[in-house]
């Protein structure tokens, strides 16, 4: 198998799986795969249910492409449903949110760039206002 | 409709559609469409027998991620029948071509970054050796 600095090609071999609170990730492209510098790429699976809440990626811009199902995807302080084909660009320090209030699971790609950057990769923001209570004031139902 | 400096959520509405001699290409991500700094998305759709020859992006990296169909893939002098779910990681600047020599159509997401750049998007290679035999040398169908 190629080392990934020789590494070009990912398939299912070489893809490297992670398990969080979120979401089922395949992780496709990062460093310790491929030799990438601009390019993080992603495919989460997300239950019914569950969310990434409110956060933002203070040194990475990100694009969310949903592949199946649906997700109730925010950002700022507007939100969507973005069915497959549809996808999301968040700025640089953008907060977002993606939602999995229906009854399939959705699954997408998440893109971010640059690949390698310093600081920290995520701040939560779910527990502060205007966030903490943005979706109930919308009328929508609570995600785990 | 929000102007592109608003605009995050782009779904079939907000798409910009291009044919090239290569694929149909369907922008989801330019500087045209939203504010992107870093990440440029294109949905691809490549007939059988079509190809985009050997060719390299002088400023840009690039990820490959098919859809639906398979692609021949080539990433420098090496290949791969790349399936839905299965990617490449092309450095900057490094010599690639997509071919479908299936009876399929092939659907690929090409990701690039950064967004914008100086300097040619992209330099043809496909009429230069090692390229231009590459495919016969390897006893693979000529594509258009």
């Amino acid at each position: 198998m190629d080392t990934s600095d020789l590494r070009r090609f990912v398939t299912d071999a070489e893809r490297v799986l992670e398990l969080t609170q979120f979401t089922r990730n395949e992780w496709l492209s990062r460093p310790d795969i491929v030799p990438c510098r601009e390019l993080l790429l992603v495919r989460a699976t997300m239950q019914p249910g569950k969310s990434h809440p409110f956060h933002r990626h203070p040194q990475r811009e990100e694009i969310i492409y949903v592949l199946s199902g649906s997700a109730e995807q925010w950002c700022g302080d507007r939100h969507r449903i973005l069915k497959p084909g549809n996808m999301v660009l968040i700025p640089k320090d953008e907060v977002h949110g993606t939602y999995n209030p229906f009854d399939t699971e959705v699954v997408f790609l998440a893109i971010l760039s640059p690949a390698q950057a310093d600081g920290p990769n995520v701040v939560d923001v779910d527990h502060e206002q205007p966030w903490k209570d943005l979706r109930q004031r919308n009328h929508l139902p609570p995600c785990g």
